[in-house]
């Protein structure tokens, strides 16, 4: 054992514990409080798990696809929850959260470093089956909080339908399947009252 | 797609959601409150990610034990945390426990059950590489948040570092190396005055 390289690993372990303290837009399913950072990853990383047979392309690597759900947000332990519908403060997003990755993964041994590193790029990226398929799972979450809790967030921004079809329509690229589940929700939302049309 | 299916895998995501609810007795780095099953089982997988080089096994499935540590903490859902010097309500834990892997993944599609339920009796068992360090994963972490935040549950429950190391002596069966470093950090703990010698 290299203490140097294990004291290393613990001061990232403790350092992402403020992941539990970035409360997110995402309401739970009763609605009692907003979800945190660290809740929200657990949530995608079980789900990724389970729908994994819905992803569009065959073969997928789907623990890599878990991995890279569980640290994507960790970056926001510095830059801060951006939310998806708020265009001003995504501005500068992709700088803020560059800082943070090179911040908090370089905590880690310079192995580690760059395994966390070229997961996160790949996720931000998008443009491999695993984050296209994980960035479908990370987007599907809330929609389905927001569903089952009544569209807390949807009502307390005025979201519309549009604007999520706009924001979320790259799910198509991860999983049809669930993209299609998803319309489905939307327009029952409509229908109850919880999203305007 | 098959929308049974679907519908059935909604059904559990949508019911997990519920481990955001249940409250441990380990309290977040910096003191300021207890965290949630979800954040601690957020937690110990990403640790298990990074720790995985300290398993006693070489050729360990890292994979598999993730995937334990996502899913081991959902039967708190309906058996309620157990906080492990509470020797009283330890006694029915295991049936209590039972009863709500029943349900809980009984909410799957039958594969998804099996595969589920497996993997959490394999986790209790703790009779496989994979179980055994998966369960030093989950020992040390509550381990390492009291270290850091002062103390917190060993100095509200009474605990002494014997009582410690009673509890978590299995750690070693899964990795030495993490079991030394704990024993490390409880004399520094008790050197500090967090922890009762």
């Amino acid at each position: 054992m290299n203490p140097i390289r294990l004291a290393q690993q613990m001061k990232f372990i403790a350092e992402v514990d403020k992941l539990k303290q970035v409360v997110r837009e995402s309401w739970l399913v009763d609605a009692s409080r907003k979800e945190t950072d660290a809740e929200h990853s657990w949530h995608i990383t079980v789900m990724a798990l389970l729908l994994s047979e819905y992803a569009n392309h065959d073969g997928i690597d789907i623990f890599k696809v878990m991995k890279m759900l569980l640290i994507h947000d960790v970056v926001e332990i510095d830059a801060g929850d951006t939310f998806i519908y708020d265009k001003d403060h995504a501005k500068d997003q992709n700088n803020r959260e560059q800082k943070a990755a090179n911040r908090l993964f370089g905590l880690l041994p310079a192995d580690q470093k760059d395994e966390f590193k070229v997961l996160w790029e790949e996720f931000e990226a998008m443009n491999t089956p695993e984050a296209m398929f994980a960035r479908a799972i990370d987007s599907i979450q809330p929609l389905l909080l927001a569903y089952l809790n009544g569209g807390c967030s949807w009502r307390i921004h005025s979201i519309s339908k549009s604007q999520v079809i706009e924001t979320k329509k790259h799910m198509g690229n991860g999983s049809s399947e669930l993209w299609k589940y998803t319309q489905e929700l939307l327009d029952d939302a409509v229908k109850k009252g919880i999203l305007k049309s």
